[in-house]
């Protein structure tokens, strides 16, 4: 039987409980959206003592299923003011699934910040000050934790936006090589975790006995079965070779590539940008450079990769499509150099690189900066790491950036800045915006998979792809799966109840996957509703009336469609 | 008939309604409030198009009653996201009735910002850019005003802050002298006025008719009978010695003065900052200084004062209670002519001091400064006149403050500041600030009326003070009379329904004047609720947590009692 940890940050005192019942049926995403309605006041100061960090590992978190291991972070989240997950992979996330843990939950809120190391291992948990990590970047505070407590250890820790609680500032955690950053990103987790005086987190699994699943040769065949139909895929090699970034070039044809705050959904210096670009000069880079890797043990896809500069020497690991559409396009900046630059800085930082470009697209539209001038978006993330300012404005996201500078332009939903989709092109995503829980959040239902099949300027129909596509991403996000698994799931869907059932010797049919996944989104959608969240939320008025090149498109799905997203019954099949 | 103005201020058009039907039996709250439920998408941008900025005179804006004279401002708050009505007095809502106007209403926005004048007269209306006012101060731009139209105009006006949408900026205006400066301070409503495009209205009654009156005679013996009342009442004679400052060494004796960030209710530098002292320095000074001046013409009650320095130069006309403690007790400074000094830049910056010395407040407490300093504060807002990021942040106001530096301690309630009075020790204003629409609002219903007669630290009973005051508020507000005026209504609710026969002709009795109150309110909770406000809302954590010297209270009025308050029905006698 697996186990709840529970800390009071305030005290330092700490309690397991067993994970059973019905929180035993829930994992990641699920489990978050769980604690938070049950335990958590929704109008609660999302930094104060009332709010709590969940780190909740997914259902499969503990197996070695292709893609498992990564983990859901939430919490009320400061910047949406709304419920929040957002999951990772990472090694963090099988050292703590390995330590017997579904859950740990942190309480309460210290009477001030100070870096303190949240330890666990197999005997039990510490919670120390290390004086050295205050305002450390992430890579020092990893290289400092792995020292320490050795090279097989977990990391989530944050940056120093995070301690600064600025609500831009994610999570951070590295692989089992420490070579990659990568991050729960949004919602401003960072704050979060920032307002519970924990620097970081160490799971340490040293000894820790092997997990006992109910029927590990069901499980094994399920998985290989998993793996067999993600390779048949073509999808899946493309990932291989190019990683997210592969989808630059399809934006841009698409007209959805944020270009200079939203202006243009697509940008003159796409091709420099692009994946086929970045492949070629990770290939021709050599030194560090490499592409092709996993972000979690075990994962058979292996989009992660190491992008270099021309001496070969690592600039950030891995770079993305997202960070690259915000960092760049839409600041103006077609060098990618220069992106990967701003990128890197982010995550030692410690922020999000889809809000902090969100923010600093609206200070340019604000005229604070020129759209183009890398050298001065780059001395912008300096102020947010001094944190001045002008530099904790930006490093509270887009809304609070818009607001201070009185810009009208400005592309969030819910408070959280859109990410590298535009919606008025693409309104399925717009959908997803506009109704999901969490807000302008991508991976709550990405509508790009169904561009070739469902007009994506079109209006007709987006309420059903996006409640279809969300409801997958709140199964996917409870498993601990990465959402590159769905072509797999849609040829077979009856493969999740399989898994489930084999690692923990339940009935599960398909029926019962998508119930879980309907009681997921309604648990997140009523602590919403309770801390005041409209919904459906709209997008930002400008997208709903100022066209959008090269299409000239508005956001065009209305209100009243919006609503119908989840008036009616969702669908038996979500895959 | 009276008429509505309604001004396009992207074309520049402009039409004129009769006002008639339900609208016609509005004036001032109740008006904004119907306009807003009614023309209003609740969700919209507060600084975008879709906002109307509503000027709006009470129903005996147009009479010689004696306070009447003082109109509505509205729209929908960029500071607090809902519902938002502030009154003022002044010559200009005195002017805009004799044009024969019940309201203005501003549409849509221009593309830009530029500064222009709204000019109305007896012929007609013009919107014209005056580039010389670009970022002037409230002095100099009333000063250029009354030098080119005269001195019979009416004024409206905004400083820098409301120019560059600082969502704590106010709607300035001066008496029929050109001494007073007054605000409809609260809300943002500045900001709503700066996003317009207006940076100035004046209403030019030169040569317009006299306004017919059903019943004049009635109407003037009804006003003799209210000026008896009211000058019978020791509470008036108080005020006229006083002004608003005479309550300040009650406050502190009760416990409830703002001080250092609401960390107490007692100040030990009181006596330096109080109306009596302020009083003996304005008999002292000479020069400039004086007192029991009226800020509308015909008042009786004369509240209003010019503070003066020791050579007798005005500092600031008037000085008010609210103002000393945001910006006196409130910062820990304990002397009245830097107290006097701070209040006369936020005058001239266009910033409601209230909410700026409520911003202030949270930047000492993040550090930024330090509590006492004048001169730092000072240098603060010279920040925001000039727009730096400092400065718009803190003309953004407390909210945004706590939020840019990381405060748990930020005394908002629906994002805006709370004024004067801590409702740890004065229990009954606290339900009002939760329960009201208008947020952290004293003018809403302010339960020190009723602290020796209801205790003011016991949380029993004060839902049904607060919902009467609150109700009191409405009318009154409605009307376009002063609050202080309530004394006679007390005595004869039955007055109030004869002075609006007599005027309209109408058959109202005292039960038509509450339900007009139960209305207002209704349609302000509903738009509110549309808009995502969660009603009631609460107190600031920290105010149901940290004790408040010198009595040790906490408020402990439960969220259920807040909701029991407008779940009942509303008394019948509300006076």
């Amino acid at each position: 039987m697996e186990k709840i940890l529970r800390v009071n940050s305030r005290t330092g005192s700490w309690k397991i409980e067993v994970c059973d019942g019905e929180i035993g049926r829930l994992g990641g995403r699920a489990l978050i959206a769980h604690v938070l309605l049950n335990e958590v006041v929704p109008t609660c100061d999302p930094l104060g003592r009332k709010n709590k960090l969940i780190v909740a590992c997914g259902l499969l978190g503990d197996t070695p299923v292709t893609t498992a291991g990564r983990f859901s972070l939430g919490g009320k989240s400061p910047l949406t003011m709304g419920v929040k997950e957002a999951n990772v992979g990472g090694a963090a996330g099988k050292a703590l699934a390995r330590l017997g843990f579904r859950a740990v939950i942190v309480e309460d809120a210290p009477r001030s910040y100070s870096p303190r190391v949240l330890y666990i291992n197999r005997s039990g948990v510490e919670l120390f000050e290390v004086r050295d990590l205050l305002r450390a970047s992430v890579s020092d505070t990893c290289g400092y934790l792995r020292a320490r407590f050795g090279d097989q250890i977990g990391i989530l820790c944050i940056g120093p936006a995070g301690e600064m609680g600025m609500c831009a500032a994610g999570i951070a955690t590295t692989d089992h090589t420490g070579v990659q950053i990568r991050y729960a990103a949004r919602g401003g987790l960072g704050a979060l975790m920032g307002s519970k005086g924990i620097k970081a987190m160490v799971f340490d699994p040293k000894d820790a006995p092997n997990p006992v699943f109910y029927d590990s040769v069901a499980l094994n065949r399920a998985n290989k079965e998993l793996v067999r139909l993600l390779m048949e895929d073509p999808k899946t090699e493309n990932r291989h070779n190019f990683g997210t970034p592969a989808v630059l070039s399809l934006c841009n044809e698409l007209g959805i590539l944020p270009t200079r705050n939203f202006r243009s959904g697509s940008f003159e210096g796409a091709l420099k940008i692009c994946g086929e670009t970045i492949a070629m000069l990770i290939d021709k880079r050599g030194g560090d450079a490499r592409k092709g890797t996993p972000c979690v043990k075990g994962c058979v896809i292996r989009c992660s990769n190491v992008f270099a500069d021309a001496a070969g020497k690592e600039i950030v690991a891995s770079i993305q499509y997202e960070n690259i559409a915000l960092l760049g396009s839409n600041l103006g900046i077609g060098d990618i150099d220069k992106v990967a630059e701003l990128n890197r800085l982010c995550n030692e930082i410690g922020l999000d690189a889809i809000e902090t470009g969100a923010a600093i697209g609206v200070a340019m539209e604000a005229g604070i900066l020129d759209f183009g001038d890398a050298e001065a978006a780059k001395e912008l993330l300096h102020e947010v790491r001094k944190g001045t300012p002008l530099g904790r404005i930006i490093g509270n996201g887009a809304a609070v950036t818009g607001r201070v500078f009185n810009v009208r332009r400005v592309p969030v939903i819910k408070g959280q800045g859109i990410p590298a989709y535009d919606p008025r092109s693409l309104k399925g995503i717009g959908v997803t915006y506009a109704t999901s829980p969490m807000g302008a959040d991508h991976t709550a239902g990405n509508a790009l998979e169904t561009a070739s099949t469902v007009d994506p300027r079109s209006s007709a129909n987006q309420p059903e792809v996006s409640r279809r596509l969300q409801l997958r991403a709140a199964i996917l996000d409870s498993l601990g799966v990465c959402l590159f698994i769905r072509p797999a799931f849609v040829k077979k869907p009856e493969l999740i109840a399989e898994l489930l059932n084999a690692r923990y010797g339940w009935n599960w049919t398909y029926k019962d996957v998508r119930n879980f996944a309907v009681e997921c989104l309604q648990k997140e959608k009523t602590f919403n509703e309770r801390a005041g969240i409209i919904e459906p939320a709209d997008v930002p008025e400008f997208m709903r009336e100022e066209p959008l090149p090269p299409y000239n498109t508005v956001f065009d799905v209305s209100p009243d469609e919006l609503k119908r997203t989840w008036v009616a019954d969702p669908p038996e099949d979500v895959f």
